[in-house]
Parts: C-alpha cells; structure tokens; sequence
C-alpha cells in the first residue's frame, strides 16, 4: 500500500491518510484502454443501462473496439440486453469477458454468480472491490472505449467507482419526471468533487410518438433536458423515446438491433468521439 | 406491556415473546374507523401513492368518510397529490389531519417537519413508530375507510406497519415491467405472512392511448395484470393507463378532479364496499 501523495485539502500539509492513493486500481496488466465514459444518474429507474448499451452499441457501429463494464451491481442488466448467458473463463492474461454478437466485450456480475436471478444484497465495500477486480483482473485487450454503466445514485458506491477507474468523462441520464432538477444536481456536483467532465445529458422516456398517427406526447411532462443542460452547462443533450420496440429488443437480448431516432444517434456519436 | 398471549407457530407452546403484542398500537381515543385498507407494491417507482390517492377519490365520491394516512415515510406524495400545504395542529382530541377540498383527512410527515423538500433518511424503527403515531395520535374521527399508502417493498417497515394497525385488506399494485411476477409474488407472501386478504392488484402504467387517434399502446410490454390475478387467486384487478393530464393534475394537487377510465372506477368501487 503505498500512502497518499497529496495535500490536504483542508489544513495543506501532507496528508497522513493511505486511502485516496489506495482506492486507485491499477488497468489489467495485458490491457489498454484508449477512453472511459461513465454513465451515472442521480436515481435508479430512469434508464442509465439503456443509455450505457446504446452508447457502447453506437461506438461499435463506428468501427471502434467497445467494451462495457457493469458496474451497476445490485441491478446488473447489461448481459440480458446482449443476450449474453452463461459466465465466463480465465486465462493467463486475466479474466475474458463475454462478447456480444457485434464483438463489444462485456463484464458484469451476472456472468460470475451461480444464481443470477437472486438479488446481490453486498454492502457499498464489497461492490466496489468487485468493480476495481473488474478494472484490473479483467482481460479486457485493445480498447477505444470503455463505458461504464455505474451504480444508480451520487452515494459511497458510485464515489470509489469513481475514484478507482481512470474515468475520461461522465454521461448523466434523467428522466422528465418532477424533481429532475434536484437530482441532476446531485449527479453534476458529484462530477466536479471528481473532476470529471460532463459530456453530455440523456433524457430518457422523454416522449412517446404514436405509430399509428406520428402524433408526439410528452408522457411524462414537458422535456426538461434543453433548460437542464443549459443549466448545467452541459454541452449536449440527446431525448430517448418510450418506445416499446426498443423495450422489448433490449429485454429479448437484442440490443444489437436497436435503431434509436437520428437526433439522438447523433448526440451520442458526438460523445463517444 | 402486555405478553403475547399466541401459541408458538413453530412449536406450539405459549410464546414467550412480548414483542408481538407491544407492535399492536392502539386507536386514537377520539376516532372510530369502520374499515382499513392497505395500499403496498414490493417495488417502488410503480405508482402506489396514486392507487391510494384514487382509491380514497372513489370512496369520497360515493359519500364515503375518508382518510389517507400517508406511511411511505421516505417518500411522501399524497398532500402534494391534494395541494395541500402548510403543517397540522394538535387539539384536545389529538393531532388535527389536514382537509382536502372535497373533506378527505390527510395525515403525512410531509405536514409535520420544518423542511419537506428535504429528503427523510431514517431507521426502519423511527419509520414504524411514525406511522403507529399517525394511528394512535392522529384525531381521524370517524371514518368509514382508511386508506394507508404502505412503504414500499416487502422489508421491515412494511411488516411494523401491519403488525401495528388492524389492517382488513391489502391493494397490491404492480407495473407491466419484467420481473413483475417475482415482485407480485413477494407482497402476496407479505399479505398471506400478516394473514391480510389481497383485495385486488392494481397494473399501473398499463397502456397509454393516443388521445389524437385513439389507438392504444401496451408501452411496457404486455399487460400481465390478469394472468397475475389468476396465479395469485387476486379477486379483482384494474389497469390504469399512462396519461399525461392525470400525471399533470396529480403533479398540481387536482387528484380530485381525476377521472380514470370506467373500468378502473368500476374495480376501485368494488374494493372500497
């Protein structure tokens, strides 16, 4: 264990703690990782594995090598959405993730428990010293971009995940529900205590148009992401619909097949460059 | 404090526990309720507080005298649901209830701290010793149907709360979303635990119909709220629609003047008699 470099940030003299420099997990040793997007929300249910999928799945699109870490450990939905069963195998270069049908290298806990349909009740501790075995023991090879579905929340969890993996930028998805603005906050606030830049902001379930008319209707209230990101100061803002096509290809392990609306493919394009 | 006078479940001698008779908490002294029923889904997020709101709706349209005691604790929403603001007072009677415009009696811990926007993060225990106040202090008068907004799950606090309050019923309501069975089947199990009757399972979020050209629109897959009835033995089930105006309506403290689709009433009537 080596001790913290830094000063202390409130007194200024060298700090006597070996936490800060403990949490940092060293990359797989027979790996590299040109990128590594996190994509986090301030509340579970809004759709942040959607949004981590689709952005690995536009990345891999465009030719890069893409691979997605689950870091969302007590909801791992990231396998399922790529039809991915079954666990996974070691080898003298680390652990080999699983490979989706269009080659995205996927981890996640589900591949590395015998029931994956129990629920994992771990405390915040366990479930980041599984994150940072999946950052260092994970033989994840050639990478252009990482992504990183985190743990739902701004708490102690999604924190040392942020403070394990060097993380290049963070996407924050929110839905158009009450109370947006708040728990957006949370999420932007946690990003400048990280030092992480924002990339871009994610409104999911943000509107519904009807296949049989064309009509648009914003199901949940009107769309907050124009006034947030501009709030926020956050250079990009993309609007998932709700759309039953997309809900039933994701849970079928389809996720591959997934054509999200032009605007938002391109916002999501504009992140991963 | 009293002994519990039941025989051991397990090995049938007198129990030696005093705990289950010390859970039972006793009715304010100036009140009398005909009738208590339990609003409770195993998951949060599903719309558990708008069944509550629309079942004491429907109750007070058909000339009944009702109350909502709001126990989702961490997450209050029913006096915003009312516009209700502003706190509550204490009589010789006990802790007045706020009123809604058409004479419905709203207790919530949104009505008795100083900060309501913040959010509350309290132990299981202090949860349940809340909601058994709001039974034994609250001056509800008389009554003829309380509706208890549960907290979510099937946890500690839930369990408190039925062991505190003679609960006849239970409304169990669920969404259309993956896992559904699984979270159904836990709140069953928590009923048939507390020897409480399941009245009817509520499918929230079940379709949203296009109100331009009328088509409807199962958005989160398909309705499962009858297949569930069926398998769990629920007497009556009801399917609420995703519907922007209700969402606005409830969101500005007009739950009163929501009109949901005849056959829902037709299902919520039946519960309430």
């Amino acid at each position: 264990m080596s001790e913290c470099t830094h000063d202390c940030s409130t007194c200024g003299n060298a700090c006597a703690s070996k936490a800060p420099a403990d949490f940092a997990a060293p990359l797989n040793a027979n790996s590299k990782i040109r990128r590594v997007i996190a994509v986090a929300s301030g509340k579970g249910g809004v759709g942040k594995s959607l949004v981590a999928t689709m952005l690995a799945v536009t990345a891999m699109r465009k030719g890069l090598k893409v691979g997605i870490l689950d870091a969302d450990i007590t909801g791992p939905s990231i396998p399922k959405a790529f039809g991915i069963v079954g666990g996974t195998f070691q080898t003298e270069f680390g652990i080999e993730p699983a490979r989706s049908t269009g080659g995205i290298r996927i981890i996640s806990l589900n591949m590395l428990i015998e029931h994956p349909d129990e629920p994992v009740v771990w405390r915040g501790s366990m479930i980041a010293g599984c994150v940072k075995q999946f950052w260092s023991e994970v033989h994840w090879g050639e990478l252009d971009l990482l992504v990183i579905d985190m743990p739902p929340g701004t708490g102690d969890v999604p924190l040392t995940v942020f403070q394990s993996i060097p993380v290049d930028g963070v996407v924050v998805v929110s839905s158009p529900q009450e109370l947006v603005e708040m728990i957006v906050g949370k999420s932007v606030r946690m990003c400048e205590m990280m030092n992480k830049p924002v990339l871009g902001l994610v409104e999911n379930m943000s509107y519904f148009q009807c296949p049989k008319c064309g009509e648009i209707h914003e199901l949940y209230g009107e769309s907050k992401a124009l006034a947030l990101a501009g709030h926020f100061k956050i250079p990009r803002h993309a609007r998932l619909p709700v759309d039953p096509k997309i809900a039933q290809l994701v849970d079928g392990g389809g996720a591959e097949n997934v054509e999200l609306p032009a605007d938002a493919t391109a916002c999501l394009e504009a992140i991963i460059v």
